[in-house]
């Protein structure tokens, strides 16, 4: 049954870009939000709006009861969580849908198990989808361990079962080093977590990351080809493209493939991304995690597949078959996205909130800017400083990175420090003009170039 | 020889068009402006700006030779024209020529001939183009015109040979009406334009407006598609698509085929327009007249191709062949343009220039805002009241339309008043909505409507 009227559980950007979504296919909506965000950008697009909590996201856009209560006393027939804060609970979705109403992702069960990183690389194995070479859940025996190290080869790493994050991981390069890390780990993981178990997985020296999106109804599932976000800072992806410009054309088809047969394993519904290291040095690709929600960096998808991604989320979640065949999508150009953050790069990317003067929007052709700033908006200090996203398409990748710079030259955001000036100096770099780039290029490039960034 | 240094003949939205075009392709620019235009935005974004005279345009913009030696004297080694002032002026493209630069449109005679409308006709009619039946010339004796009329059949145009712009027309529905009118109108064009000379020509009842983008090289030349301009003002589009909702498959083909013969046979160089009139009732279509420039409405047809005309252009112009093949150019989703001038529609389109405050540009999928406006500019009262260009791409045309009518809620230009009110009347009219429109379909709705345009 079409949805009729929209809660949307997020805020800044992507709550923006949900109220268009949903406004195009006439669907009524209510922007949820906490009481620093009265005055936001989506409030004032939406239909309706409503204060779930104070500022602190905990009381507010986590507090799962105050959401659900929202969307029930609003009359609202679905929620889209959007992506962070609750959108990959799965308790989230349960109460949703316990509610009477539709989650806009997949059912809470494929959530908990792709969200579980043992049970998501047992899918993964299942549906024939390589993962990262390792021990298939936690490994205590060191000479168990020892062992498996040597049969995948070095350098492996070693991380704790209950870490996360980055937290707790040491790479060993040879068996001595194993042994001694190993125990280490060990020690550290139970002080640290209260559980000593470890992790054993290869490491991909010059990995890309190379993420394949999909969408389901429950049945069939397409893909929409690929996006590589290799530039990460501090792991969080800063610059992403459409399509990879590593991958040829079979190894493509290949990782589509992968991608579509692990989503249709678990009768995906909704949208999703399957996030994969690829090896430049071998052109073999393993299976990380899948994202069961929309991603920050859809937008280069869209404009390389002409596909609106939240519009057919939306579809999909009022009971609508897939509209497409895998053969109707095709790519046309290469789309970037680069991600401003309200922080300053010359100064070790302090946050930096501010109320916002005069914006100047680039515009012409290729040119897409989705943001909840508007001249006068005064950010709040308690979020993620994501300001908005400016994307860029061209007829290839060298055209893109042109426009991209043009763009950058005319955006203005008055009042507050942006990222900006790294995006700057990236699209003037030998290597990212190369496409020559890893997961880990970017921390290595701020070390040398960090003073440019002003 | 590739464009190293352009300087850019025009003002408003289509300069900033041209510096973002240029920039892309590594060509540095020179803004001309008159002095009304130093604070503009292509002065703004343009490498350098040279001052070529006062404010009126006959003194700046149109002034040839002040252009001509604002260009060489800046070292510019190509000069794009725009569109209106000189853009179809055969002896400005001489004049640039002539200079030893390069005119950025076809050559001085390829203008000239467009320019002639019983040349322009009988190039149409060796290409094997139809054109709308009528005298092939002036005809002068009313017996021999009687007889075409009653050949060619009523409705009949009666119109000056030496008017313009829709001056001195009559419509003769039948015989009798034909001697009278035809009197009249000699008469009256003797002391209007000391020539009483007039043409005949079958009116076209439900004429739409259908035009063919082309591109050539000098040699080849090759189509991209069609764009339907049937929603007029005065004469004046002010909502473009492409592609036309009234084409079948057949007659798009056939059409766009007529466009590539007819810009062959003259062997054209650059982007040009041929402007038909589509018969709904019939299907035929005959040819109007070439524009022999770029046109206001080029970005629907860059949406759905991919293309970037204004850097065909200039790449063209700088001697490259053209540098995709015909079956490369395919036809994706639907774009619509809507003209906002600074006019207020709710008092019969009065010029309302003023000083822009607030500008808040829509954002998201699909939406594209060429604009020469930022916030705290001052409209110059000297120019045409073109303030922006909003451009929408959606996967079909009702997809569009849901499209345009979001983007126009989000579109702020504080300070003056716009015709944004006359779009988001129209993209809610049931005839719009159907694609049920022809040449005098707004004028007559507008008669019926202007008191909701507030």
């Amino acid at each position: 049954m079409a949805i009729e009227k929209l809660l949307i559980a997020n805020r800044g950007e992507i709550a923006v870009r949900i109220v268009r979504a949903a406004r195009e296919l006439g669907i009524s909506t209510v922007q949820a939000h906490s009481a620093a965000d009265a005055e936001s950008l989506a409030v004032r697009l939406a239909d309706e709006a409503v204060e779930i909590g104070p500022p602190q996201a905990a009381k507010s856009y986590l507090n799962i009861e105050a959401v659900v209560d929202a969307a029930k006393a609003a009359g609202a027939d679905a929620v889209h969580p959007g992506y962070g804060f609750l959108a990959e609970s799965s308790r989230f979705a349960d109460a949703v849908e316990a509610a009477g109403m539709v989650f806009v992702g997949p059912r809470g069960d494929t959530i908990r198990m792709m969200g579980d990183k043992v049970e998501a690389r047992t899918a993964a194995a299942n549906a024939g989808v390589p993962t990262i070479p390792g021990s298939d859940g936690r490994i205590d025996d060191v000479a168990d361990a020892k062992a498996l190290a040597g049969a995948i080869g070095y350098p492996v790493m070693i991380k704790a079962a209950a870490g996360g994050g980055g937290r707790g991981i040491r790479i060993a390069h040879d068996e001595g080093e194993f042994e001694h890390f190993f125990q280490m780990a060990q020690t550290e993981a139970q002080s640290a977590f209260g559980d000593g178990g470890l992790y054993v997985e290869k490491v991909i020296e010059r990995a890309r990351h190379i993420e394949v999106q999909v969408l389901g109804d429950g049945s069939d599932v397409m893909h929409c080809f690929e996006r590589e976000c290799s530039l990460q800072r501090r792991r969080q992806k800063v610059w992403e493209e459409a399509p990879s410009s590593a991958l040829r054309p079979a190894e493509r088809d290949k990782l589509c493939a992968s991608a579509v047969a692990l989503a249709k394993s678990v009768n995906y519904r909704g949208a999703g991304t399957l996030e994969y290291l690829y090896d430049d040095a071998t052109g073999e690709f393993y299976f990380i995690e899948m994202n069961t929600r929309i991603q920050v960096e859809h937008p280069v998808t869209e404009w390389v597949t002409g596909l609106d991604l939240v519009g057919e989320m939306l579809r999909i979640a009022g009971g609508e078959p897939l509209r497409f065949r895998q053969e109707d999508i095709a790519l046309r150009g290469h789309a970037i996205e680069v991600r401003l953050n309200a922080e300053d790069p010359a100064n070790n990317f302090m946050p930096f909130p501010g109320i916002v003067g005069t914006l100047g929007v680039p515009g012409g052709p290729g040119v897409r800017f989705d943001t909840m700033l508007y001249s006068g908006y005064a950010i709040p200090p308690f979020y993620d400083s994501l300001l908005g996203k400016l994307i860029v398409w061209g007829e290839d990748r060298v055209h893109a990175i042109e426009r991209l710079k043009g763009a950058l030259a005319e955006l203005e955001i008055a009042g507050v420090k942006t990222t900006a000036p790294l995006f700057k100096a990236l699209a003037e770099d030998a290597d990212v003009k190369s496409g020559m780039v890893h997961t880990r290029w970017l921390e290595r490039w701020l070390e040398d170039n960090a003073s440019r960034l002003t």
